[in-house]
């Protein structure tokens, strides 16, 4: 933490900052300039407040150093972590490509989007079966009924099952059928459902909230890995901007800041973070090239028929050409599908 | 919903878009313009998605046109709500003062300050017994002791008590000591939280969320109001943009805007919206005289110590300077203390 | 400056920022911490690049610490500055109205807007003759005509004219005829446009950009102040965000803000700010609360006829009432109209 | 333009907005839905404000159909636009490959990075002579003196030359030497400078702006192809959002969009768009996967030494190894280099 003095300050005002410093167990070092005296904080390992020393006369700005999140920074573990997600690592050379309908509808639709989206390359498959929906009056999904219709496709075609748990009271049931427990962009600081997700031990796929920094975005996985649970995923899938003519604005440079800052893999969601499907295929491209470790689609095989988010799936057909031209892409950055 | 026809569109590419809205049980209604041709679609009660049409061929755009709230909506209910927090109306003439700690601490710290906010006519106390963090490693709150604790600064001062639900399963718990939920602007789309709020039937104080847009927060609201529970209190805490020099950007702008479309009081929250002590006495001023029904203050009789944003709370001293001064702005808007 | 090392960063590394420190001129402090070790940077009086440092290896960030402006700081002249526009003083105990047409049309109306605008109590009259307009298709304004027509309306009616310069090449037909120079928020960081305003040496309102920090718009104003010109007069008039039930947001935050860091008087523009008519009375009062020294107002007798934003244009009638209703907060506030 | 009325609105109401639609020489087409009616206006050829019905008595709110845009636009004018700069053709097969310093330094500097640039593959030559700064103490470029500086380097290597042109008064000196007119990002609504633009007919690269939405960014290209000339490469260089580890927030979705509603070329900027080294060459491979047609990257053989935005600048070694690995990507997009 670094204390900035405003020009005026006296000797006195940089002593009471010292004072205060010490009484919290910290170090004081002041650096005096030609202007403006700063005091460098030393020892605060992360429980002081950034602001803590804002009010005291004579301080001109506090500046936060040092990050507070640990478990996932790569200082800490300077290797990648590869997380296996049913037998399927997320993070290695091989991209990991999730495909599935936005919404679990019935049997017959799940299990014959599995298989198309199995025979043309899909590693694992999505689907929700509890829907976080802006309005109540929206399609809210089938519930433990959808989680069995997951576990029927995967049983189907052996594709791994990525699903999304909504709450604490019902992520017990989600993770007795789930390989792998998606939070979503709106539940990224939910931290009661973070926690939960920690203790119990599933893989979990955590998708970036719509305004989160980045440091948000790591601390909110830093909760799933101090219960003792690293098999943590990141996904970007967009953040709200002022931009109008996407849904979200999918901010790619958020690949290397994590691959520069943490461990963890991190996959994009084209089909939420651009919410227009002639946007998907040339997203994803930008998203592997970018240096993600894969990509998440939504695939309905009648979208004009769907009971959510029709207007940005794929239809197998238009999946089987993305993964078509993918092929390329992922060889040019040095991976494979 | 306005379906927008590019101007190479052919009369059957609209009349695909005809027949489309007939299968769903829709009306279309084709308006030839110069350039261009646009389908009106009416007897939409809100279960269609905007985007159904998007991707017929021959359509430039999809407009949505009715809001897709309906309970907390003016239109449908014309008179302004009034909230009764334990007593306290919310939403008429006088002005709602809450006032508190950010997170209870003790019981000296709560009395404390409950006894100074009450003193110094706070109509409602507010505190956290359980806090949503950032860092897993902050101060999470006491939890049912603190709970306990602002039930006897109750007992002691006669302030009903305002204190967040940050999770269906304590919810309960909360709901037992509190006279007012809270639900925290990362929790307003945790949809099963605002449906457990809404069967608890207990008032609710709704804080709008960091990048909610204003049909979001109302929709969180119609949530609510959808289980049968009509008394919620919506609170704007500060969105967040580019902008670096507060910690969030207070968007008063809300206020008119809520009074226009929803018949639900609106509450600011400057502590919060704005995370600086400097910056609370101009914008809760600034707020009233947007029309706000009323202000939630941080206080804090020993802010330096305090376990969580200190540098956002009023000493006691300030607190009383703000409420001397904030009198005869309310006069000026009609409204009492 | 403040470097933040690398926790593995070794001491040459360290070594290698205060070797590269010395060479630009400035003295380094390091300071050794229990995790890793920072190196304060004195010395530096705004010219080295806050990332000079920041590829040199074992240097994890680089932290800014001193503002870049000087003239326009309160550290530097902690006397707040009056600005007197053709003898209105802007920024003293009175608050400056500013108010007329958002288009100069005709001399007809612009005289007829200024009589009632005058008549109700404003003190100076805005009005552009030369209009940044986001479309080329839209009326671009009346050019010098419509300065000899404020001139016009300034002689019969005794108000000093405010009118946008909009370009280097036209700035010096509008410096004389007006009073005051208006630099429009898309114009907020055309430096050249800046220094011919500084030079001119007439009062300038400088007008925010849509999405310009703090820092941005200090410095914006710093350019005119540093050609010599001290009369410059800030107004905020909304920032872009993902909101969307206004045209901008308006960030009343900026106001205890300014008055912080910078000597100079602030505005706000409620109409373009919010650009709804219903909700110029509100975020006015609203701004005066918050410690304004005044409000920029667009009045129309004829709103639905206007040229440009006639749908944020309030009439004279409105226009009064929002000036009975000012009075008492005003007041509140211990300022007068 | 879709005139929604309130759900009380009266057919009186109703017939006031038929009115007023025809006064203005427009067609109104009343649609009665279940809930409300709603009123259709064609006619428009974009000369009515949006909001021009918004304060009649009955109207909820007014929504703009058509866009504004005419001669960018991919319904005028379905072909893709071949942009030549000096010989260069931007917008074909061929990626367009811009690099060079941010800013002219020196003959030496120029020269040098130039030789080193072309001799790896860049096309053209980018290098600012005018230079818009945030801070008047910053160094502001060399002004014709960097001009020539260009020239020289030109004749050095056959490279044409991109350089920006900051203000009409000195954008007849930037044209007599430079083979493309940069507008950037601070100027796009700079209008006069847009339409100066137009006039001179030399290739113009328009940068979008720091907040600019799609249809602000076609706009301001239609001030220049108003004017006649039609030789407009725009040029995505990040957005502000509210995210704090880049510079900017690149938006590589725009690249998508663009090439759905418009005919012009579009580039990337990614030194400008993330303001960070480790950051540019995975963000140009994203830009090229998208499809965009180009990138312009910032080159300095001593970026340590640069007098402006080192920090971001590639060495020659590093754009070599850049332009290695995009070979494959261009080729995997069906692109050359």
């Amino acid at each position: 933490m670094l204390i900035v003095m405003d020009r005026s300050a006296t000797p006195a005002d940089v002593g009471r900052v010292v004072d205060a410093a010490e009484r919290m167990g910290l170090k004081a070092h002041p650096i005096p300039g030609e202007q403006r005296t700063a005091v460098g904080i030393t020892g605060n390992r992360g429980t002081v407040e950034p602001t803590a020393f804002e009010n005291l006369p004579g301080v001109l700005e506090v500046i936060k150093v040092s990050h507070p999140y640990k478990l996932v920074s790569r200082e800490f573990h300077p290797d990648d972590t590869v997380v296996s997600i049913g037998g399927v690592p997320v993070g290695g050379k091989r991209l990991a490509i999730i495909a599935g309908p936005c919404a679990v509808e019935s049997l017959e639709q799940t299990v014959t989007i599995a298989r198309e989206v199995k025979a043309r390359g899909a590693h694992l498959l999505r689907g929700g079966a509890y829907k976080p929906r802006t309005s109540p009056y929206s399609f809210q999904g089938l519930g433990e009924e959808g989680l069995k219709i997951l576990a029927a496709a995967r049983e189907e075609t052996g594709l791994p099952v990525v699903t999304e748990a909504l709450d604490t009271s019902s992520i017990d049931v989600v993770a007795k059928y789930a390989d792998c427990l998606q939070i979503g962009a709106r539940n990224m600081q939910n931290f009661e459902l973070l926690k939960a997700a920690g203790r119990i031990g599933k893989p979990v796929l955590l998708k970036r909230g719509m305004s989160a920094t980045l440091e948000e975005f790591l601390l909110a996985a830093e909760y799933v890995l101090a219960e003792g649970n690293p098999n943590v995923v990141l996904c970007e899938r967009g953040v709200r901007t002022f931009s109008d003519f996407t849904r979200n604005t999918l901010d790619l440079s958020v690949i290397p800041a994590v691959e520069r800052l943490s461990h963890l893999p991190i996959l994009v969601d084209p089909s939420h973070g651009t919410g227009r499907r002639h946007k998907v295929a040339p997203m994803s491209f930008a998203s592997i090239a970018a240096g993600a470790d894969g990509v998440a689609i939504e695939v309905h095989h009648q979208p004009e028929l769907a009971l959510s988010d029709g207007p940005q799936a794929l239809t197998p057909a238009l999946f089987s050409d993305l993964m078509a031209r993918l092929q390329p892409i992922a060889a040019a950055v040095g991976r494979t599908l």
